[in-house]
C-alpha cells in the first residue's frame, strides 16, 4: 500500500476497529449488541464510537423501543455510507473495469477502458485516466475519495504494492501502487484479484458472518481464496488457495506450471478447448464452437466438459476436507458454461467430501466484471484499518 | 470440557491471555518485549502481569542490564513451571499412555496401561486408575493438578467433551469428559489426537512462532492438522485437515470412507500391506514381513511403499498449495518405514508444490507415544484460557 498526503489509517485502536468493522459488514447495531459481539464493555463501545461519530463515519439512528417498559430507548449506530468513497479497478486481459463504491461497498458509478497494450506504463496511464473519469462523475466522489484498490491476477505483494508476477499480463515485479499513488494522489492498495473478490464477498456478500469461507473461480484459470477463523489465508510464503494447482490425476495432462494432473490442466477453458481439439482433430476450433458442440450433444465435447467438472469437484472436495468452509461460492467467467459441467462438479464434490464436510453448500454465483472491480474497492476500504488487523477485523 | 470445583479459566482478560500465552510458549521476556509483541502499552502489561505474579504463575527474573548506561535495568517475566501440573493421556488401540507435564509442557512423569477392552466404561476405569498412579508419583502433582487432557483418534466434539465417532475404538457418541470429570475430580478436555499433537508442536515444539504450520501423521491412518494465522483450523462443520481423504488418483483403490483414490486408501499401513499381499499372492503376510521384503529389494513390496510415498507427497503438496504453512512436520508410527518411502514423499512433494510454496520445508520427526500424551496435556494447559481464545492466544 502506498499512502499519500501523510494519511494514516482511520482507526488504530482495537475497539474502534472492531466497532467500525462490524457496522460496515452488518449494518446498524445497538451499542448493547456491539458490546455482546465484540466482548467489549458498553463504556468501551461508547468511547470507541465517539471519534467515529465526530468524524462523520458513524451516526445514531432514531431511538427504537422494542416494547413498552423495556428500559431506556436505544439508538443503534450506523455507518454513513457517503462519508467516504473508494475507487476499485480490476485489470483483466483486455480491459480495465472501474467502480466507485461507498463505505458499505455499494457500487455508485462504473466505467471501463479497453487495453491496447500490457506495457505497465501504458496500463498505468489508462488506469489513471479511468480513475479521473470515475471521480469526475460526482463532486462528492472527487472530494471524499482517498483510496484506490487495484485487483490483478497473479502473485501480488500487497504489503509492497508490487505485482511480483502476472502470467496473463506478462508482468514481473511491477511497482504498481507507487506509480498510481504518484499519478492519482490516492492511497493505493494492490491485491490478487481472487483474493480481492473473496474479501468483498466475505465482508459484504455471501460470506458475511462466516468464520470459514471459500471462493472458487473457474475460467481461463482456476483459482480460489480461503477465509479461516475470519481471516484471509495468505500463506507463509505468499502462496495459498492455489486450487488450480492441486494434483488430481497422475494420468492427467501436464500443466503450464510444469506439474502433471493439476485441476487447471484439465479444467481451464484452454484445457477444455485443447481436449475437444485433440478429440475431434479440429486444430483451429474456437472455445465458443466447443461450447456449442457440447450443447448439441457432441460426445467428445461433452466428455471434455465432464472431465473438467469432475476435476473442479474433486478440487473443491479437497479444499473442503482440508479447511472446512461453511460455504463455497463458485464464480468466474467459466460459470457461463455451468450447464455443461455443473452436475459433474456437484457429483464429484459429493463423492469426495468427507463426513460432515458434505454439509458445506456450493453456490454458483456468476459475478459480472463489475463485481471484481468492487472487490478491488473492498480492498481499498480495508486501508481504513491498520494492515495487521484489516484481514482480522471481522468477527 | 467439563469443569469441577466451579473452576473458571485462569485468565479471561485479553491482555492477561496474551501475556501468559507468550511467556508459556517462548520463555522469559521483558515487559518491553511483551509490549512490543502484544501491541499493548507497558502499563497494560504491568497491570496484566500483576494478578498472575500474585497467584504464583509468573515471577520476575533478576534484573539484567544489557550495557552500562543503557537505562533502567529490566526484570524479565517468566512462567513458574511448577505452579501447576497437567495430566495428559493418549488412548491408542491397545494402550493408554499417560504423562504429567508442567506449565511449560515438559514431561515430568509417565505411566501406561494395556487396554484389554474398548468398552467405554472399562477404558474410563483404566484411565482413572492411570491418572491416580500418575498423581501419586509426587505430592506436588496431587496438590497442584486441576486439568486432564485426553487425546483420541476420530471425530471429537471438544466443546461438548464427547467422542462423536472413533472407528479404531468402535465408539460412537461417548461422553468421555463428563465421565472422567466425575471419576477424577479434574477438569477434563477431550481432543482429536492429531489436533492435540499439533497444538503441542505449535505451542511448545517445532511450530513455535509460526503463523502457518502443519503436522502430518502417517501410519494405520493418515491425518493432518493445520494452524492458520496462529489458530488451529477446526472447520465450520468440525471437519478439517483430513489429508487422508484427499482424492489423489481416480484410478486408485476404494477407501474405507467410501470414496475412490484417497491418500489413506493408498498410503496407510493397511493399504500398503494389502498391495503387497495382492501383488505376491501371500494373503496372510504380516506388515513386518512386508517391510522386510521391501528392505530386501522385493520389487512388489518396494513399489507398494513407493506408491504410498507418492500419494503422501502429493497430499502434502496439496495442503501446502492451499494453505501455505511455513513448515510441515511429518510424524506418526509410519515414520519408522521412512527409509522405504521418504524419498518418494519428497520427490512427489517437490514436483507438485506450486511456486514459492516449495520453500516450505518438510521435517520428519518420529514422535514417541509419550509425545502424543504430551499433546493431550498441552490441550489441558489451554483450559487455563477462555475457550474462544485458547486456540488464538499465541501470536
Amino acid at each position: 500500500m502506498f499512502r499519500n498526503h501523510s494519511q494514516s489509517p482511520l482507526v488504530t485502536a482495537p475497539a474502534e476497529t472492531a466497532v467500525l468493522a462490524l457496522l460496515l459488514a452488518e449494518g446498524p447495531l445497538s451499542r448493547v449488541e456491539l458490546a455482546r459481539r465484540t466482548g467489549l464493555s458498553s463504556t468501551a463501545i461508547t468511547k470507541a464510537a465517539r471519534p467515529l461519530i465526530d468524524d462523520g463515519y458513524l451516526y445514531e439512528l432514531p431511538p427504537e423501543r422494542t416494547a413498552p417498559g423495556a428500559g431506556r430507548p436505544v439508538n443503534p449506530l450506523a455507518v454513513t455510507p457517503d462519508r467516504e468513497f473508494f475507487v476499485g479497478v480490476k485489470i483483466s486481459d483486455d480491459r480495465l473495469f472501474g467502480v466507485v463504491c461507498d463505505l458499505r461497498a455499494r457500487v455508485r458509478a462504473t466505467a471501463e477502458r479497453t487495453l491496447d497494450s500490457h506495457e505497465p506504463s501504458s496500463v498505468a496511464a489508462l488506469l489513471t485516466d479511468l480513475v479521473d473519469e470515475l471521480l469526475d462523475t460526482d463532486t462528492a466522489f472527487r472530494d471524499r475519495t482517498r483510496h484506490l484498490g487495484i485487483a490483478v491476477s497473479g502473485d501480488v505483494d500487497r504489503g509492497g504494492g508490487r505485482v511480483r508476477f502476472s502470467g496473463r499480463l506478462g508482468w514481473r515485479d511491477v511497482p504498481l501502487a507507487e506509480t498510481l499513488a504518484g499519478t492519482t494522489g490516492l492511497t493505493v492498495t494492490v491485491e490478487n484479484d481472487v483474493k480481492a473478490l473473496t474479501i468483498a464477498e466475505h465482508w459484504f456478500g455471501e460470506g458475511v458472518g462466516t468464520g470459514y469461507f471459500a471462493l472458487v473461480t473457474i475460467g481461463a484459470g482456476v483459482g480460489s481464496a480461503l477465509v479461516v477463523n475470519g481471516e484471509l489465508v495468505t500463506g507463509a510464503y505468499g502462496v495459498a488457495g492455489e486450487m488450480g494447482h492441486i494434483p488430481v490425476d497422475p494420468a492427467g495432462p501436464r500443466c503450464r506450471c510444469g506439474a502433471v494432473g493439476c485441476v487447471e490442466a484439465i479444467a481451464s477453458t484452454g484445457a477444455i478447448l485443447e481436449a475437444v481439439r485433440r478429440g475431434t482433430g479440429a486444430a483451429d476450433l474456437g472455445f465458443d464452437r466447443a461450447v456449442e458442440m457440447a450443447r448439441d450433444g457432441d460426445p467428445v465435447a461433452r466428455e471434455a466438459f465432464a472431465r473438467a467438472g469432475r476435476a473442479i469437484g474433486v478440487g473443491i472436495a479437497t479444499l473442503v476436507n482440508l479447511v472446512g468452509p461453511e460455504r463455497v461460492v463458485v464464480s468466474g467467467e467459466g460459470a457461463g458454461t455451468y450447464d455443461l459441467f455443473g452436475q459433474h462438479i456437484k457429483d464429484a464434490y459429493a463423492a469426495h467430501a468427507f463426513g460432515a464436510a458434505v454439509k458445506c453448500p456450493l453456490s454458483l454465483r456468476p459475478l459480472p466484471w463489475e463485481e471484481w472491480a468492487r472487490g478491488a474497492a473492498a480492498v481499498a476500504v480495508q486501508a481504513l484499518f491498520p494492515p495487521s488487523t484489516a484481514a482480522a477485523a471481522l468477527p
